[in-house]
């Protein structure tokens, strides 16, 4: 399980191991901007996880970063396919799933969704973009996003260290 | 966050009060078959955790029950509509995205998949249905599923008890 103590913790997988960058504990802070709702600023917390399988675990969640309200979660996986292709899986509590592919380039991931799925009662999403780059024990990321009939602009932004 | 100590832990939010009954960490066990695989035996253990917001948080992972080597894992949210519906959305390892619809009666879920989309290198699965009991500190739950080509059919089930 995630929840295994460092000293149960398996091996890596042979498979994730030129995504050992990406795994631990993270936290930092971001911004975010939508023509459709005003500015924010977020605290965030985010974990990619393995269990000795040829996959990484993805979770985080954001609270806003004056008032602590958890604002966003989202929960998924990371799937590699060879050395510079990858996919993942996420899901969201405001009712969407994404699926990526994406590519690897060193300490760079660049993802775009092939799908993004969302229930009856969510926000109409269309296409997600996720740009992911690690440097120094910092990890970066922007998204954008095509959502509510617009166009795919710039969502979110954070940085994130490694703790 | 999910991390937040239970001294930290927000009110439940009015909207998942009445799905309060699946909160908690689960260990229990189960086991599996489909026409394409042998049958096995697995132990699991279930999270339904909550942040204060109209959502439940669900995750979950499963170990061989004789070795001990992790099998599946999933995570997701749980999106009450009322009542008596509610929404499941899930992301799975195996690369796999299910959106669902249900129906929430007393202590019961009944999950059918409105959409089941795979990444390219996933296997093929297209309809799920889960059914979620609670009764007596035990989570009971079924889940059939077609697959790779076949009709929709049992493939687990399994009881688990709030730690």
């Amino acid at each position: 399980m995630q929840e295994s103590s460092p000293s149960s913790a398996p091996p890596l997988h042979p498979d994730v191991v030129h995504l050992a960058f990406l795994l631990g504990h993270w936290v930092g802070g971001g911004s975010g901007h939508y023509p459709t709702i005003d500015d924010f600023e977020y605290r965030e917390q985010v974990w990619f996880e393995h269990v000795g399988k040829p996959f990484l675990s993805y979770r985080q969640g954001t609270r806003d970063a004056t008032s602590g309200i958890p604002l966003h979660a989202e929960s998924g996986y990371l799937r590699p396919v060879g050395s510079h292709h990858v996919e993942l899986v996420v899901a969201q509590p405001s009712g969407i799933v994404e699926l990526h592919d994406g590519s690897v380039d060193g300490t760079s991931l660049r993802l775009r969704s092939t799908s993004v799925l969302t229930t009856a009662t969510a926000k109409d999403v269309t296409i997600v973009e996720r740009a992911i780059d690690v440097d120094n024990g910092v990890l970066a990321y922007d998204l954008s996003m095509a959502a509510v009939g617009l166009e795919l602009q710039h969502h979110l932004s954070a940085e994130l260290a490694r703790q």
